[in-house]
């Protein structure tokens, strides 16, 4: 049977960082951003708008009973996004059928529950989160102040807590949902990697 | 310097075999009810008196205001919770300060923040926490079901809560406050402690 290791991370965690690693140690596929591109391609919906979903709330907020009928504009998109799902579902379940490998994000710990995945949570303090987020010098970041920064990053991790929590019925960043939960806070991403690697080939 | 690991768990996650056993794979010292019985030793407090602070409520529940004084006796059952605490903090500091070591409970993660102890959290689902239980085979455990047997955890994990909130202003179980939380469900606690004493060599 397939081993499959799904990660969750906090953003600025370094958790993609330490799955990419963990599958090179292991020799397992890898899939992160693929997995976007994949279902842009099998739904009418284009890369930026699959990744919004996954990114933010999944449910339109408006008022389940207004006295009228739901507006027909916020249930199409409700459709769209439930769209997506299905098909993040079916493309994930594909991937973990095909060979062992290491899958970060999309709820994949949920989906593939019943083939037993080893679920890593990977976190660290703010500070160390900034530092890291900072240091890959992406455009934009120069001009925010830490506070600032804190903000965004709060923000992108509730975004996530509410896609998982709307699909899972479980709590994001819960320990009972997790089989290893990392601080990455003044570690060697590649240190870590290497052990939790040689922990996985002895399960 | 010394290095410093700190187990905090669950009843019945086994994370004190586990200590146990990451102490040997380092040939580290162990602390666990040894601290019990020392500070029993420097106070005028027997064993289960200690024993009993540590695993309940350390403030008896009492009104702050009652518009009348403190009732003395409640008084008195505070002075020597606190008098059991500073005693801990003492001997958990002189025992971190002699040798490297693995200290179990007994709040250590915060006593020794300075120390910058690896902070390993022990966890498991109820079932798993059940299993083990019955599996020591201790006196009286056959005689409850397992929901009698759930709502015991519970509680004795309640009260490692209250202790570890009350003394250190944080929660107990959060994963902030931890390096590493690991569930031990249907894992080999034998190979998690050889994978973890590996990753502490690195460190």
């Amino acid at each position: 049977m397939n081993k499959i290791i799904t990660i969750s991370r906090e953003f600025g965690s370094g958790g993609r960082e330490l799955g990419r690693r963990i599958a090179n140690e292991l020799g397992f596929a890898y899939y992160d951003k693929e997995i976007v591109k994949e279902i842009s391609k099998r739904t009418p919906f284009s890369e930026d708008y699959v990744k919004n979903v996954m990114d933010n709330n999944p449910v339109p907020l408006f008022p389940i009973h207004t006295g009228q009928s739901f507006s027909p504009m916020s249930n199409a998109i409700f459709e769209q996004n439930m769209q997506i799902y299905d098909e993040q579902t079916k493309l994930i379940r594909e991937l973990a059928n095909k060979s062992s490998c290491v899958i970060v994000g999309r709820c994949a710990d949920y989906i593939l529950e019943d083939m037993n995945p080893y679920r890593i949570f990977v976190y660290a303090t703010m500070s160390a989160k900034i530092a890291r987020c900072r240091s890959r010098e992406e455009e934009g970041h120069e001009f925010l102040t830490d506070k600032k920064f804190a903000k965004k990053i709060k923000k992108i991790d509730k975004g996530r807590a509410k896609y998982y929590n709307f699909f899972t019925s479980q709590v994001w960043g819960d320990r009972e949902n997790y089989d290893l939960m990392v601080n990455t806070t003044s570690r060697d991403i590649k240190h870590l990697a290497e052990t939790i690697a040689e922990g996985i080939k002895k399960i």
